[in-house]
């Protein structure tokens, strides 16, 4: 859906995402949207604000900004754009016979909509969640490479990450090589605080990396994510460091075996809970169940956490062609420790694509 | 104020900020505070959660967490804990008699405060403006010595910065190896993206940095900030690589009159908005007030923009011993370049304490 009345510069990627959004107003009952998340400005438009104002009416698009971006925004555009100020908003308003305004209820405080039902008050303001959700969890060819990237240099840094441990280095120790490692490779940084669990602490899904020395026997737990290229990546591998209680390999296996049951099923139209069942089924089996205490994953993109979310309890949805999902399962043992296997993958038209190797190291 | 219902393991730090907010609320309105920010997480209990809520009652105190923090928050919380969940919320609400419960507007989303109302109904909920303001705005002696030691490792950088400076160096290697230099040394890492800004992008407030390649002649701008123990540190300098043109050379000299100006009113009882002003006027008796295009300053600790905002239009607030704010005056000409010179001071008793050094480099 092209849009003439707003005097697009070219028919591009953001042209396209915003003309998407322009779809779902034409079918729904808002006359048009209010898009403040910087994440979300950064998907529509290519730029990065830290405040900015994107109205996404059904005929006309414009983009308010400060004076600090107000140039640069001139520059690079695909959509028409002004000084930020509550006179322009109105304008816009007014000119486009706006009077039902969507905004974002999962990205916007109540302090700002506070303001914005008192400073625009001719119009209904209504909210909605995640407006960009849809859109955002199928990702287009260019970010799909991105993210290919993305994982394929984490996979680097979890090879260097092997190369890196000693008897004696402690968690944060690797935490902060690893980090170095990835920037000095072109990652933008971290998508999360690395989690390196040695022995114990790997009990603890969301440890992150503390003064703990490795020791032989240890379960080693890594759980890292980068960013590249503004898009995330994330991934869990267990390596032992010696000999560990033989439980923990059996669990290992066990692990990997409920990732391939998810795994097994993901491919378009499959229902996203089934994932989770499947997995969960497998420990079942083996009476291990409550040991996984949390849910079997979820998007990444340009979060490192985002739709959709794989869990037991999600809506009615399915997988579609182009999300990309993790798939985490783990078991834990409180004082003890615990495992998790994380893969990350592209949903495909006929099946899915595993961006990491499978590894289960011995070191 | 102490509180003996809630068997508080010590007189902490923590403890006592958390009296601070049951004194508001014996001076105030409501019941109970619900805190939710991470970070005002952080401040209250020195715990990091990506999701919990804290519950301050005039009379009692609960942390709820979800199952993967509840040990070590059992562990190490000052406060009584529990496992998060609507029943838990209900439960102290109604054993404390609360009927009015206030949240953070500024940090609630829309979504948030939805659920809150429509899962614990029985309470009445008012949106209150940065509920931990007053309490963070004034760091203690533990802070103020984690930010002191945060400025220091971010002095060390911008030194690191100067000697990697070369001919045809980009500015965003010369940002990459700023981070991983701060990192080496400590770092939790960067409070923000660094501005690292060349020539004619030196016109731009809110550069990052980009490909440009440094040429003679070229103004440099480095505008940087690192975390350390998780504290946040803010400076910019300029530096001349080669000869400028002279009118940066003046208005250099200018920002750092300007900057001196408003330092000069540095101390308690000051009134925050006659910095901005004594700035502002320096510029304005030279004719060229209309090329600082932003604020004054503004407060850093956890946040490394936090209040108070040292703006022209603050409200009727004045300095107190404790706060920290940058002093960050700058002129910008669009397409030929700018200067800024920002220093981070400690508001002392008598007076303030600059936490960086004068520098002017001609390289």
């Amino acid at each position: 859906m092209s849009c003439n009345s707003c005097s697009l510069k070219e028919d591009n990627l953001f042209v396209q995402r915003v003309s998407a959004l322009q779809k779902q107003l034409a079918d729904g009952p808002w006359d048009a949207w209010l898009i403040e998340d910087p994440l979300d400005l950064y998907y529509l438009t290519g730029m990065t604000f830290s405040v900015g104002e994107l109205w996404i009416a059904k005929e006309a698009v414009l983009l308010l900004v400060d004076s600090r971006y107000l140039d640069s925004a001139k520059q690079k555009s695909s959509f028409p754009c002004s000084l930020k100020s509550w006179d322009a908003s109105t304008e816009f308003l007014k000119k486009w016979l706006i009077k039902k305004v969507a905004f974002d209820s999962a990205k916007t405080t109540v302090a700002r909509s506070v303001d914005l039902q008192k400073k625009l008050d001719f119009v209904s303001w209504n909210a909605v969640l995640q407006i960009t959700q849809t859109l955002r969890e199928v990702k287009g060819e260019d970010e799909k490479s991105r993210i290919r990237q993305s994982a394929a240099l984490l996979w680097e840094g979890y090879l260097y990450i092997k190369t890196v441990l000693r008897e004696g280095i402690t968690e944060k120790e690797v935490a902060k090589l690893f980090e170095i490692f990835c920037l000095q490779r072109g990652a933008d940084g971290l998508a999360f605080e690395p989690i390196i669990a040695f022995g114990e602490n790997s009990a603890l899904p969301h440890y992150r990396a503390g003064g703990k020395a490795l020791q032989k026997g240890d379960v080693v737990l890594i759980d890292i994510g980068i960013v590249f290229k503004r898009y995330c990546s994330d991934m869990t591998r267990v390596v032992f460091w010696g000999t560990p209680d033989p439980m923990f390999i059996h669990w290992l296996d066990l692990t990997i075996s409920a990732a391939n049951a998810a795994l097994a099923l993901c491919k378009p139209g499959a229902c996203i809970r089934s994932l989770d069942k499947a997995a969960r089924a497998v420990f079942e089996r083996e009476g291990v169940e409550p040991y996984f205490l949390h849910s079997l994953g979820h998007g990444v993109g340009l979060e490192v956490h985002e739709a959709p979310r794989i869990r037991f309890d999600a809506e009615e949805s399915v997988l579609k062609p182009g999300m990309v999902i993790t798939i985490e399962p783990g078991l834990y043992l409180l004082g003890k420790g615990g495992v998790r296997y994380e893969d990350m993958v592209v949903i495909t038209d006929s099946g899915y694509e595993n961006l990491f190797p499978l590894d289960k190291a011995f070191l």
